[in-house]
């Protein structure tokens, strides 16, 4: 099928020597008199009627209430009737039953695992079905991820995960042409630009601000032509929206699925209740009303939802007599026609209609579906996972590259058989949006968090393997992942050992490593053997009591290390017998802080910070944090019962109760780095750190187990308080990637009436928030995802944990209240805010490759005692560090022969005159230890060739049509990259 | 198919002028080679393993929580999810995928409705299917009928039209071999009996008493040979009865149907919790105890229960994994096989098994899952429905005999289009066991009434184009359906109309009529123009009550007519202008009524009856009867939390409270009848009626609305207490038919454990109840069926009406609180019970004939005026009135040539020295205006040529095994007939 021609095409190109373009298609070309799917297999329509295109689906939740695997093998309906086995069966049987029925399916992890218990003969009916377009693919990721808790690199991957399925099984009649993401809880503008770049020509979703929906109702503006990106020329993030008229379900009496109660369509005359006229005006009725707020004499209509169709005879017998019935009123001058559809036949038939379309170019967050039930909660519910997720991303990251640096011996070496497969799948399930949004059930988030740990079990011996071939030494490596709470059994207990640092950064990168011990004073040296500035310090009191018995190591071992990049070094550490004592903590706050880049200043009287300078820039601002906590409604309230919950967040109060008006505090200054440590109650502290040579200022919080013995839900904030003049102003990424502008009590495309003034004002942030004013900018890098909000000028708020003792009734059915057997009492939460403090013209150079840092951080790697003399300490993938403005964002075997590869331009087109450039980077030359063979471009799910991706162009109400752009053929090896850009290649490439 | 041939070989038989053998089969035999349906499609065995037969089934109520057409479509989801066109659709879909798969079907009433919607090729599909045996119909009736309130006359009715269906349609594959009543509450000796002349093999059901079952199982007993007739030849009436494991359900932990919750088989290795090995374990475990109840190496599991099935992938693919995977293990050594089976199949196995099992000859009445839990207040449930059914039948018998004895004509004739089909089908489902039975929801109820009505005016239209055919006039004809409560809006304003007799039975019958008027006096006469003895006498307080504005005649017109066999005859009555005043009551109590048969003595002090004395025989008892009401168990009990409800009895003391211990009275005599009208409360009243040429004492009972301010719930009883030492037994019909003897707190085949003193003596009464001594005894014919029991010596109590304020927690959900938009403060309901004294050896000569002329009563139509002078005043359809011993079961059109014929010997072989004796009929000389051109005999339920059937041999433990009686050769017209012996017959016949 397609993917083999893909194959075959790269092949083909390979045999030729490196020639850059390509002539191949897919395969599905060969045997075309047999194939029409895609729009050639669209029902017609009648061009004078009011066309109602219905579109039979399942909404499979991969994971939610139940587990993954619970919903694919339908375990536990006790909980929820829901079985994707069954669902898959029930359509297949139906489909073939009447060619002009269709179906959609949209989650490749379900499909999946279906398909691979399937015969080859019903394999092959399938491959049929699809091939007729009978059975169409939409979306066809991995999962249909959130889009608010989510980073763009993971997104990526399990979009083409699921996409690559999807190819090699079925070809090009397998690729979705339409994005569907009719559940999440709001909608990035990042996700739009992705989708645009896969090659989408439309996309469809089924939730937005209630207020925004009547708007577009009235305007007939539900469906739109979104911008998606500022930086990216048009129409390359340009990506057709259209607005579902039931969010995701049939319109109220039509549903025919078994978990529904509405009636059939009873066309017996003889027996009882003979209803079909009944039914057929009250479809007709909602047909006409429907269609008076869209544009075209075509409307959609979701005939499904959640896990439904695992009957699919229910609602196809009922769907078969509806359109025969409504359509014999042709005949007596009724202008309605139903048919089956698609949304890729619905969206044919609005490109067809060749109207103009509202331009959108902010996004859809937050969502609200009633003036005082912001589903903005879950931008921070279950922190925890939600770092879990990240940290587990920047692992998988690692993984990938060493699988492809390390050869086929990182998959079966020394250490047994490793892979990546496991840990992609468990990071693909956990984007989807019940997963790392937090609005799953405990045991289910559990499930995650297992598979995550499974992921990286695989890994790890993957990683052992490839390194173990890279340093040429097949000695023990072990890996500590509790670093952040100070436990790692070898370096608590070992004398000496080495430590490797692997660095998935396409750049060098400078990183600050602690390390729990036991010993009062040590060497390190780096791989040159020369000494390395180390101090050692104290384990907090926070650190002691979150670790839980897990660890006991009494001091932290703090050095900086430098690790090339794509590559690793190695640093050796001795206990010295007779040392120095290590540094000791003074109490009491000192009355700063400071570095050669950075000086910060406290409060002595509160412990709090009061300002904070950037001695390069010569800037300064008045800073004040705080820890706060909103008191979360329990639904017992005049104006709503809408309770916070796992989406909701509904403070009961706009004013914040402060948890402590001022810290206990303590502080340490070392040479490598300095801490003030801060205690604001029991259950939240904070370590203000600078290292010696760190640009951002880090702010290590600690905050749980959150008490609930008030019987008061709380969800707790970090609030910054500053002198920057920010008029209402603050900015937010969107899914790690571009930055968008927020406004308090604001929305860019309507006349908001704000009924919520703090949780109206919450937005996701997924990598930074910043604020800024003529002349500061402050930004803040997180280490997850988490809500936040500028509520009062100059000031940015974070929220970090949340503890609530109701359920938001949007069907978790569970309060937010995480506990562990290591937390009974409820969990504690520990992460980082990174601050940089800029002028606002060069911020993005700085808080750039800082969040880069972040979401790609290093993996530290352990070998007890001396390690091999013939160890090769250190190591580079690349040829050398690639430019600033070029991420790597991709490095991972594809196959035996090639690997896929994604480079990106970080930087918006407007934000740093040094780094929002275009910029060349050669591929040949790329790396140090694999030879390029040859390079095919593709789209960036990497499931289409670039050159053969055609997209439907939409025409936008205002501005002009832009031009289509045309593919620019990789004629050489130079390949360029412009701001923000994302280019995808498979490598074919062998090892030196 | 099968009915074709069946046809044709009565054609053959036609042709050869009578001859009555034949030699042709059924035309399977002509197919042969593709067919392979029967026990020769069943699967191989293992004959040294356990073999474990799972049997796929559901259990579709015929109305129940729904109507009929609601389960059908799948209507009302919102009540109970439940729809059967699906379960029919999905459950061919899955035996389409794995020829080893078996699904069993039971209730036509269902599968005919799916039938008629089918393409063709599905048809074909499905008759591929019953062909080879992987589609089994069982039991195979319209509906599975109620045990304990079913008369058998409907009952009869109710499975020749399922199995018809059957046969028409499949022919001898079709034919069910099994029949199968596994949800009825408690099984009638009576419906074995019937089965067994049906043809089954066999007979599985799933309730039973707990201790019986208990004892059963110790014993190794649950599979048995049912003796099912004390006056039957063994074994016309013995069938091999098998009691499930499960009741009807699977085992535990083993239902996958979409309506349960239990862990599919989760067998892919890859994903989590993967789970063979457990359910393999559960399964052996389960399978291995069950074998240690049973006597065979082959058990039997039930997989289904409820309007399951609607989504049959679940079941069977785990069905299909769960016998691959337990008979893997038997390469390992295991000893137990599983296989996809049936009910035939499995009873194969067992008559393979060659063994001798226990012999029962008792019923499964009462029927209690717990100490305190008898399933015996569904004998009285909703009274006015069981009423109305049972008047319903003798409508229906009517309205078959009058489309046989009119000819096409009465289908079409002057009063348009009528048929006896849809009273048929209503009758039919009316007999399934939560219809007649009382144990539906009210709007079903509702339901069963309304097709019922329905069906009675179809057979209207039928009945007067009938008429109109034999008397030669198109005069219209009015009906009178209210006569109970003397509403007739003819009778009570004209001056002038005739009132036609149609006497349903094969004998003259004379018959008190009484019509509501508004004159004082009348003359009538009869058909020679001879005048009639009648009498005014003024409407009861009670029915004038009861009516509520329905009617307004302020008098009763009563006089005695004679009506000839199978026929009809005409009485004119006309209002005299001037004649003498009605009878006037007398107020207080007379000391006696009398008539000259029947001597009837009150107390004057209480108003009550005092004795009965037999005038003919010398006889007399003393009898006293009053009203009572026990006292319904509310469920807050210290013994058990059980409450009354529509399925249960329990009174929470047993001692009843008497509703009044003294009547207030008034008294009519006149030359027609006598009447002592007594009031015991505002919502009991009797009056007990003699009419002059009645042998039997009539007490119509009216009670309600029942009062429930007091929050009590009420079950209201009557009860006679005589003189008549009846040393704790009593006797109660069983369907109607054979009477069973009953003895105090004893049941014949177990030590009983008696819990509940009252409820655990109820016994069903569908037709007649008695006491008696050696020299007395009293039997009471009842109007429908009603529970009773004897609790006292020389005692009889009736369950009269009930009104309930709980539910009882067996799924119908709503307490029995009928009311009605007449009777919005409670039903009121009024019936007749007819006493007959008796020497004990006689007693049957009297109450066989008077308990036929309650169920099947003559039909009278009023026509307004002056009749046309050449209207024929007079018929009967037979030549002569058949032998009283004989009674004319059946006469209906069988198709346009052919009439179903069934003769009865109403006799036992034991209660009459004059009647038990063998009588003959000759068919050619039964009827005065068909000839009988040929006959052949069939099985009971007419789906079989007699001389074919061949059933099962089984060798009961004690006792001779019976020799297998031989068909004997109808070879003359003359048929015998022997106590208690049906014989069915399809006669041709042509209309002179």
């Amino acid at each position: 099928m397609a993917a083999k021609s893909l194959q075959l095409a790269v092949a083909l190109l390979f045999l030729l020597g490196g020639v850059l373009s390509f002539p191949l298609g897919q395969d599905t070309k060969d045997t075309k008199d047999t194939v029409t799917c895609g729009y050639e297999s669209c029902h017609a329509t009648k061009p004078n009627m009011l066309n109602v295109h219905l579109v039979p689906h399942t909404h499979d939740d991969v994971g939610w209430l139940k587990t993954v695997d619970q919903y694919f093998y339908g375990d536990r309906n006790d909980i929820q009737h829901a079985g994707v086995q069954y669902i898959l069966d029930s359509v297949v049987d139906q489909l073939l039953k009447n060619p002009d029925r269709r179906f959609i399916y949209v989650e490749t992890a379900f499909f999946y695992r279906w398909w691979k218990q399937q015969s080859s003969s019903m394999q092959q009916t399938v491959k049929q079905l699809v091939n007729e377009g009978r059975l169409e693919f939409v979306n066809g990721g991995w999962c249909m991820s959130d889009e608010a808790t989510t980073h763009y690199s993971a997104v990526i991957d399990q979009m083409t995960m699921g996409l690559r399925f999807l190819n090699e099984t079925f070809g090009a009649c397998g690729r979705p042409r339409v994005a569907w993401h009719i559940d999440p809880f709001g909608h990035a503008r990042e996700h739009a630009s992705m989708f645009a770049q896969m090659g989408y020509d439309g996309f469809f979703f089924g939730r937005l601000d209630y207020q925004d929906r009547n708007r577009r109702m009235l305007a007939k503006e539900q469906e739109l032509l979104w911008r998606a990106s500022d930086s990216l020329t048009p129409p390359v993030a340009d990506l057709f929206t259209g607005i579902l008229p039931n969010g995701y379900n049939p319109p109220e009496g039509f549903c025919w699925d078994q978990s529904c109660d509405d009636p059939p369509i009873r066309d017996d005359p003889d027996l009882e209740d003979y209803n079909v006229d009944d039914v057929v005006r009250r479809f007709l009725t909602i047909a006409n009303s429907q269609s008076m707020v869209y544009k075209t004499n075509h409307i959609i209509m979701t005939m499904g939802s959640d896990f439904q169709y695992e009957n699919a005879n229910l609602w196809y017998k009922n769907l078969d007599k509806l359109i025969r019935y409504v359509n014999a009123l042709q005949s007596n001058g009724s202008k309605v026609n139903v048919l089956y559809s698609t949304p890729s036949c619905y969206l044919q038939e609005l490109h067809r209609a060749n109207l103009t379309w509202a331009l959108k170019t902010d996004d859809f967050f937050p969502y609200a579906d009633s003036a005082h039930d912001f589903w903005t909660g879950y931008f921070t519910s279950r922190p925890a996972l939600k770092r879990y997720e990240r940290i587990s991303n920047s692992n998988l990251q690692t993984c990938n590259q060493l699988e492809v640096l390390g050869g086929p011996v990182s998959r079966k070496g020394p250490f047994g058989e490793g892979d990546s497969q496991t840990m992609k799948k468990a990071m693909a399930v956990a984007q989807h949006h019940d997963a790392v949004s937090g609005t799953e059930k405990q045991h289910v988030a559990n499930d995650y968090a297992r598979k995550l740990a499974n992921g990286w079990q695989h890994c790890q011996v993957l990683v052992s393997n490839s390194l173990a071939a890279l340093t040429d030494s097949s000695a023990k490596r072990i890996y500590c992942d509790n670093l952040n709470i100070s436990v790692c059994p070898l370096t608590e207990s070992s004398k000496k050992f080495s430590v490797n640092v692997y660095n998935p950064l396409a750049r060098p990168v400078t990183w600050p490593v602690r390390l729990p011990v036991n010993g009062t004073a040590y060497t390190v040296s780096d791989a040159n053997g020369k000494p390395v500035d180390c101090q050692v310090v104290s384990v907090s009191k926070a650190t002691q009591e979150v670790r839980r018995n897990r660890g006991f190591a009494v001091n932290e071992l703090v050095f900086q290390v430098q690790a090339p990049p794509l590559g690793y070094t190695t640093y050796s550490v001795s206990l010295l017998q007779h040392g120095p004592p290590p540094a000791s903590t003074q109490r009491g706050t000192p009355t700063v802080i400071q570095n050669k880049f950075l000086k910060v200043t406290f409060d002595a009287d509160t412990g709090l910070l009061s300002s904070l300078s950037n001695l390069e820039t010569q800037q300064s601002i008045k800073l004040t944090q705080n820890f706060y906590w909103y008191n979360a409604s329990d639904g017992n309230n005049s104006l709503s019962i809408q309770p916070s919950g796992a989406y909701i967040f509904r403070p009961n109060s706009s004013t914040p109760f402060v948890i402590g008006k001022t810290a206990k505090t303590e502080s340490i200054q070392t040479s490598a780095v300095q801490e003030v440590r801060q205690w604001f109650s029991p259950w939240v502290s904070q370590v203000v750190r600078l290292y010696a040579d760190s640009r951002a200022l880090e702010l290590e919080w600690t905050v749980g187990p959150v008490p609930i013995h008030d019987s008061l839900g709380k969800e707790v904030i970090t609030r910054l308080d500053t002198s920057i003049n920010t008029d209402e102003y603050f900015y937010t990424d969107s899914n790690g990637r571009e930055m968008l502008q927020r406004k308090k009590d604001f929305r860019p495309t309507w006349q908001l009436k704000q009924s919520e003034p703090i949780a109206g004002n919450y937005y996701p942030i997924n990598s930074r928030a910043f604020i800024k004013d003529d002349v500061d900018q402050l930004t803040v890098v997180t280490d997850r995802s988490q809500g936040g909000g500028s509520i009062h000028n100059g000031s940015l708020e974070i929220m970090l944990h949340r503890r609530l003792l109701y359920d938001d009734v949007r069907g978790v059915a569970e309060p937010l209240n995480e506990t562990s057997h290591i937390f009974p009492e409820g969990l504690v939460v520990r992460g980082r805010l990174l601050l940089s403090l800029d002028r606002p013209p060069s911020a993005a150079d700085a808080h750039r490759p800082l969040a880069e840092e972040v979401v790609l951080q290093p993996l530290l790697t352990f070998t007890d005692g001396d390690l091999h003399p013939n160890t090769r300490l250190e190591f580079s993938g690349l040829q050398a560090a690639l430019p600033p403005a070029v991420h790597l964002l991709t490095l991972s075997q594809w196959d035996e022969d090639s690997v896929l590869l994604r480079l990106e331009h970080q930087f918006q087109s407007w934000e740093s005159k040094v780094n929002s450039q275009p910029v060349t980077v050669n591929l040949q030359k790329l790396f140090s230890t694999l030879d390029v063979l040859g390079v095919s471009e593709l789209n960036l799910s990497a499931n289409q060739w670039k050159g053969e991706m055609k997209r439907f162009d939409w025409t936008p109400q205002k501005g002009d049509k832009p031009l289509l752009k045309t593919f620019e053929d990789p004629s050489t090896w130079e390949v360029a990259l412009r701001p923000m850009e994302i280019r995808t290649f498979l490598l074919r490439v062998s090892l030196r």
